[in-house]
């Protein structure tokens, strides 16, 4: 027991995290939403009408740390399934949920934390999933980095509102910016509707996103996004976004010629 | 010969508004681009190439204002079909064309105010093309309110980045920002990617923006994409978003239950 739990959702992140949690000595608990197990991880699954007891059987166990990796589903609740211990959050929860998806996780976070958890971010757990300032793969262009700069420009107007967490730029015109639908989304609309070829994808955290369990990302399937949508470079906040196996990005962008990047 | 020139381009917009004009006895002089004959208008082509030819017969013929309605694309430009008049103009328009398509807009503007001939509006001389502020058709609701004060904050923060002339909002999320590819391709978006239903497509000029040969404009087609899009609103600027064909617009948004109003 190393007093870690790690809550794993969909996606690469959980098992590369606890694969590299386990090397160090360090192997978490894991545990996940009933009927969504982690991809390649080994979990206990608890269903979310029972979080009350899940908070309170933690610390007992020795938990005093928990991490988030994966992505959720705002999972359904069931009413009449609620037990004792969870029914009492349930309005809280719902208050948080009626302001947005942040005060949701907002909440989630305070709930564990307020159980007497202190709760851990995947980056700060495994550094080397974010990058430092710098280039990762590739020589970037001046073409490549100005219009990094527009994009970046684009996405710091539009923080404030809670919005822009990527946007594409070629040759200076802005192609597309991402919305709630994600950035596959936006990749698959560069792809359909773009004239030309060449542009970079800039990918930032919003100012305020909670990088403990918010954390953008990109992988080996946003290299091959970003090239089918004719892009040729993809710049990211260096500290801000994960790379999510690393190794296969580097030779899917060299593959693609595709120059990335980490921008202070 | 009313001393009026309308050059067309493509759409419902020359037609609709050479026969305004002629049924005030202003019928204009109509010019098109050569191979891109204007729909329902009779017209006189001619090349680009011979612009500057143009230039200089339009006031000998009496021709004293000039209004540039419908769109067009930027025509390929023979250099060895470049008549005298024409070829010292190409390194301007050259250099206008470098900056973006609204430096080239404004330099065509100039070329034709050099020529002693005054650029007007299409909704300057068909002040019916815009809506005062107020609705136009159905009741709109607080949310779809909402949701389109929403989307003007957002296109706010994109103006001065020459971007946003567009934003569709749904329950206080943002489901696209329209790019250069167009309002069109904005609709298409949203319709194969978005979440639920309803909403509102907000649509305004960007700052700064010639209204005289930029207008945005909605039109029957776009109350149809919206509606295929989900979205129950439309909210456009008072006097900065041009409506075409506006009973047919009307009659489809009563249709599709949407309300459409112009704010201020």
């Amino acid at each position: 027991m190393t007093g870690l739990a790690l809550i794993a959702g969909s996606g690469r992140l959980p098992a590369i995290l606890a694969g590299h949690l386990a090397a160090q000595g360090r192997g978490p608990k894991v545990l996940s939403l009933a009927g969504h197990p982690p991809a390649g991880l080994h979990s206990t699954p608890f269903r979310i009408e029972h979080l009350g007891t899940v908070l309170a059987r933690l610390p007992a166990e020795g938990v005093r740390e928990v991490v988030f990796a994966g992505s959720v589903r705002r999972p359904p609740v069931d009413p009449a399934a609620l037990d004792e211990a969870t029914a009492p959050l349930v309005p809280g929860l719902l208050a948080a949920m009626g302001r947005g998806d942040d005060h949701l996780l907002r909440a989630v976070i305070g709930l564990f934390e307020a159980a007497g958890m202190a709760v851990r971010g995947a980056a700060e757990l495994m550094p080397e999933l974010v990058l430092a300032a710098g280039p990762l793969t590739g020589a970037s262009t001046d073409r490549q980095r100005a219009d990094a700069v527009q994009a970046r420009a684009i996405l710091d107007a539009l923080g404030p509102l809670d919005l822009g967490q990527a946007a594409v730029v070629a040759r200076g015109h802005c192609l597309g910016i991402e919305t709630i639908q994600g950035t596959e989304a936006l990749l698959d609309f560069v792809a359909r509707t773009r004239p030309g070829s060449g542009g970079v994808l800039a990918k930032r955290p919003k100012p305020g996103q909670d990088l403990r369990i918010d954390m953008p990302a990109i992988g080996p399937d946003t290299v091959d996004q970003a090239s089918a949508a004719g892009l040729s470079a993809i710049a990211v906040a260096a500290g801000g976004v994960m790379v999510l196996d690393r190794k296969e990005v580097v030779a899917r962008a060299a593959l693609a010629g595709m120059a990335i990047w980490a921008e202070p």
